[in-house]
């Protein structure tokens, strides 16, 4: 088990030290206090502040060499100027983790980063951990602790419960965890992480991942300032069977450099942060409503293993309204099987028997028909989840005694299922389903989504990423055919081909291979040959060679004279299959990427790429591939046969595996077009980028 | 003025009988009357039932002719069996509109369909109107009036206000009531048309069009049962200036007879609806939810000119999950005025001044930096709607009051201009808001789709419909020479072409035009003429245009022995430019409607099309093919030059006034494809099927 023992400190604190700690309860060293003596905090509060004998009633002390004991927290509440001093203080005392509450540092520019990085030295050389700076601190509802001074407690206190909240912004994570409280689900914890300075979210949702009060994370993030730490977080939160539900916000690009290149234009970070978190079974939303609802689904624990959807109504109107969204979002609404049906259509003759089940108004008259359809698409229809539209008809008080009965038993008899009911009505009324495991919504469209999500949980397989071995790359950039080379070493399939120095040997070459061919210069200088005339296509035969050679020299002498020439590359002209590309490129927060995308208007027109962070296995590079929209082109749409997915899929890891083991030197690798073929897959060209040793 | 006297004797009755009265309220004919008891109905309520004096305290009439008045409304809860001779009664009696709850129509299957026009046949010959069968019935709450026997009146009663609902399926209708009273929206209409045997939602959206009332309508459809009339319908409330919100659920293929053709498989009648009601200026939206809060935004009655939005925060992380969301539904965000910028961050150094305007957690210390940004958002930003996230800070008790008197008077200063907040606190607190005509979400997404539909009200202009002359279209299907003549006649340009009956005329023919030249088969018969090789490409001189002659003839002789041959079809072959396809197909509600797509992979993989009721006139036509994904195409996208997007438009609206001009026996048009140049577009191919005279 990882040691979070820092964050232990932050989140389960015996005792606190509240340094700058104020008698009024407006001030950031006021507010902890006079929540935590709201709350009833289980631990010892510490006042420090050399002004005063008492604190909001509790004895304070001058200085924190004066404390009686070494605090398990320290919360940090004093101008920028004063906080290395305390954090030495601190270390001396004995006090592993800190929260800086102090603005001032990062956020305003060079000169605060720099101060900054200085400040975790100086907590690192005291043996303390930092929580922020800029940060608004955690809450741990379940021990009465409020270590932060959010206002957001002026609005009320969150309700235990288990739900967790790891936020990079304050402001936002106390906005979910007010959002929470207003909808009456229980979040114990959260932690948000400012400036991230040193402890990140990766912290909060690895500790949570381990506690056991939480079953359910949700975490906000705008920058991922540690990539490994996230993912191995993620993967203990999987491997906990705790669903992470994670907003990263912003939709900035990749980065300058890697914008240049041209698959990099279409990877904004939001993106590839979006496919590595849901590679690690994140589960990615964006807006903090669809959050709380999966979060509310979740806090249920029930993770069905089947993903399918049943929907039962009073309103045959509902059921069209509620396909219509389950097709949208890919939510499989099977049918009942046929006696099933046949059973119920006897039953209800007007009703609708197959899916959504329609128990019509005539369920006011005989409410035993919801519990008939509801239970008939549990035990019969199999539904990983059932959703019951009986809107105003549940929350009706003459009815909703009735429906509670006739749920219960079906709530016991499918503990593995999701029961969740679409109703309107008085809260107090509602709530009774709730406590009995009945999900409730009132809009079931967002039911849907939210539902589909945590049926979708279990199914996301852990990802196994394969271990890639080094790769030497050479001093500098290579040419295409030393492109070629290197990559052929790792597996990655070109076209027959061959560097050539005189005509002669074009010909020559050209005639092992059989025509047609393709020539092109080879230089490392000239990335964009055709822009200038120094690729020929469809040389059927020695002439044409002879001729193409000549011109591509002309072309070449014109448009680049200054380029470094190594020969010509002479290759055997494959044609048929589908063009692909296939790249990669540098992300700041998780290396290589790899990019993956039809050729032509697929890429630069729809955006329809899949990005994975490098490395990954043949499986992985397969769902990718399989992802986007023009998926089908591959499989054989539009009277084409298929084309080789397994070649593509394999070639794509090989490239990740390369790319993971070149390191740090390597900047992109474009592979533009990759021509898939019924068998076999075959890079057309290819473009590595390094930075020169 | 539209008459509309029978939605009056509905809506506003000054009296109803109820017909099958009875003293049990939880049935059919006593809930109406102890609904109207409770909400005290201003109206006088007359029961009828031959088995009691009084029913629920009120004297009870034997039978209609016993009725002391002619009702204005009347309640029809008998079986079926008895509500002709019911009709007649009240007919006799002077009673001119009916609700009919009764079941057993239409929805019970042809029978009953037979039944149901019978019944409307009747009510027509007595003088009255009808609503329903098989609806849940009406309410206005404005004068108590509950002509419905719905059990969402068992969790409470509607609010009153001047929102509006029309709905076609009861139970959805209720819930979309219910739904506007749990979050204390005012209803005061709800009306409900069941299986719309004679009125339609679209006299309810024409009565709320006039209604001083009301002013949001939001309606649900399964079916459109009376298109002409429903867009008059929205049309008149358009020209009101009262938006409608519209749900039309289902996704059905247009109709098995269009499927068949290519382009219909591609238009789900659900696409077309949203298309026509769009273009007649209904905001279009998928699930309640959304249709409430945009009903909650139009409720305020304020309608931006400008569609435009300025965010106010006090976290930097909402505002970039608010601008995300913004640009994801294409909601314009632009920056402040440098000058502002510059005043602002004098006033805040460590806010952000731009848009997103972060005010950061300062303004707890100095709220009236909330005013500050907010003002300059509105008078300098110029923004439509701007939307404050002050969360929890505005939900507090201890700053609610600061933040009312500080937005109070902007809200005076720009009564143009929507003033929103995410806001999160207890219901009472946020009242105050709301109460001042501040918009009050807690999910700050929510709010910016909702928003963004209300700013674009004013903006969508009514459509000019021009009108189509009649066209006379030939007694039997045409074949590809003649369909190209008829569409010449109305304005449709095809490549330079000329039909032969021998190859020498063929070689004459491509002589004149200059080569290369195209050859097909002419024939009625062979829709699909290169499956069976009877069109011939890149002929590029008299011999290849011989030997075509011969092929095609062979390959016609073999694959389609029995066609009717009209000769061969000549043209001169048009090059570069970009594959378009321009349809028409019968939707069973909306008549001729027209479809435009890109060729190829975007109309069978992406199904980018775009769908119109036809006619249109060129600037509607533009904007449909504007509205495509892949339009950038046209525009010059990839390197390639732009192509005549006005001839185009001009060639689509020519063909949807063709479409409407040639009336029912049109059955289809397909010109697939249509090849748009730098300067004109030409039909390359024309297929016009239709009914046999």
């Amino acid at each position: 088990m990882t040691d979070l023992s820092h964050v232990d400190g932050l989140l389960t604190p015996r005792s606190v030290a509240v340094i700058g700690a104020s008698e009024d309860v407006t001030r950031i060293g006021g507010r902890p206090i006079a929540a935590m003596l709201k709350a009833g905090y289980k631990g010892r509060i510490l006042p420090v502040n050399p002004k005063r004998e008492t604190v909001q009633g509790l004895p304070c002390y001058a200085d924190i060499d004066a404390l009686p004991v070494a605090p398990d927290a320290a919360l940090i509440a004093v101008p920028a100027k004063l906080v290395p001093e305390t954090i030495v203080a601190l270390g001396r005392k004995g006090c592993k983790a800190a929260t800086l509450f102090s603005a001032g540092f990062a956020e305003t520019g060079e000169e605060g980063e720099a101060a900054q990085r200085e400040l975790v030295a100086l907590a690192k050389s005291c043996g303390m951990r930092l929580l922020g700076p800029n940060t608004l601190g955690v809450y741990n509802v379940d021990i009465g602790y409020y270590g932060t001074f959010s206002s957001s407690l002026d609005t009320g206190y969150p309700l235990p419960g288990n739900i967790g909240i790891a936020s990079q912004s304050g402001a936002f994570g106390a906005h979910l965890g007010a959002l929470a409280r207003d909808r009456g689900l229980g979040s114990s914890i959260l932690m948000t992480t400012g400036n991230e300075a040193d402890i990140t979210v990766a912290d909060a949702i690895r500790w949570m991942a381990q506690s056991d009060g939480i079953d359910v994370i949700c975490t906000y993030m705008e920058a991922v300032n540690d990539a490994p730490a996230l993912l191995d977080a993620l993967d203990a939160a999987r491997a906990a069977g705790k669903p992470v539900i994670a907003l990263k916000s912003g939709r900035s690009i990749v980065g300058a450099q890697a914008a240049a290149s041209h698959t990099a234009s279409l990877t904004g970070d939001a993106v590839v942060a979006d496919a590595v978190l849901r590679a690690h079974g994140a589960i990615i939303v964006r807006d903090s409503e669809a959050m709380m609802d999966i979060a509310y689904v979740a806090s249920k624990k029930i993770f069905p293993t089947r993903d399918t959807f049943g929907v039962i109504t009073v309103s045959g109107g509902a059921g069209i309204v509620i396909s219509d969204e389950a097709e949208r979002i890919g939510f499989a609404m099977p049918p009942m099987p046929t006696e099933a049906q046949t059973r119920l259509k006897a039953v209800l003759p007007y009703g609708s028997p197959v899916n959504p089940l329609d128990c019509t108004a005539q369920a006011l008259n005989d409410p035993s028909l919801l519990e008939k359809f509801t239970r008939a698409a549990l035990e019969e229809g199999g539904y990983g989840a059932v959703l019951c539209f009986f809107t105003y008809v549940a929350g009706s008080p003459a009815m909703s005694d009735i429906i509670l009965k006739a749920v219960k038993p079906l709530r016991e008899a499918y503990p593995d299922r999701i029961i969740a009911f679409c109703a309107l009505g008085e809260p107090e009324v509602l709530k009774e389903y709730d406590d009995q495991g009945i999900l409730i919504f009132n809009d079931p469209c967002r039911a849907a989504r939210a539902i589909h999500a945590i049926c979708g949980f279990r199914q996301a397989a852990p990802r196994t990423i394969p271990s890639a071995p080094p790769v030497t790359l050479p001093d500098t950039t290579p040419d295409e055919a030393g492109a070629k080379q290197i990559l052929a070493g790792c597996g990655i399939a070109c076209a027959p081909e061959l560097a050539v120095q005189t005509v002669e040997e074009a010909v020559a070459a050209a005639e092992t291979f059989g025509y047609p061919v393709v020539m092109k210069i080879l230089s490392p200088d000239i990335l964009h040959k055709s822009d200038i005339g120094a690729v020929k296509l469809d040389l059927g035969d020695a002439d044409a060679v002879r001729a193409a050679y000549t011109d591509i020299g002309a072309a070449v002498a014109k448009h680049a004279p200054d380029a470094k020439v190594s020969g010509m590359l002479v290759a055997k002209q494959l044609s048929g299959g589908v063009e692909c590309l296939m790249g990669i490129n540098r992300d700041p927060a998780f290396g290589p990427v790899a990019v993956f995308g039809l050729g032509g208007i697929f890429v630069e027109l729809l955006n329809d790429v899949a990005v994975q962070a490098c490395p990954f296995d043949a499986e992985s590079a397969r769902e990718m591939i399989l992802s986007i929209r023009g998926a089908s082109i591959l499989k054989g749409a539009r009277g084409q046969s298929a084309v080789d997915i397994d070649a593509l899929a394999q070639m794509l890891s090989q490239l990740s595996m390369f790319a993971a083991g070149a390191g740090d030197r390597l900047v992109s690798v474009d592979l533009n077009p990759v021509l898939a073929l019924a068998e076999g897959a075959y890079a057309l060209d290819a473009v590595i980028e390094m930075e020169d040793r």
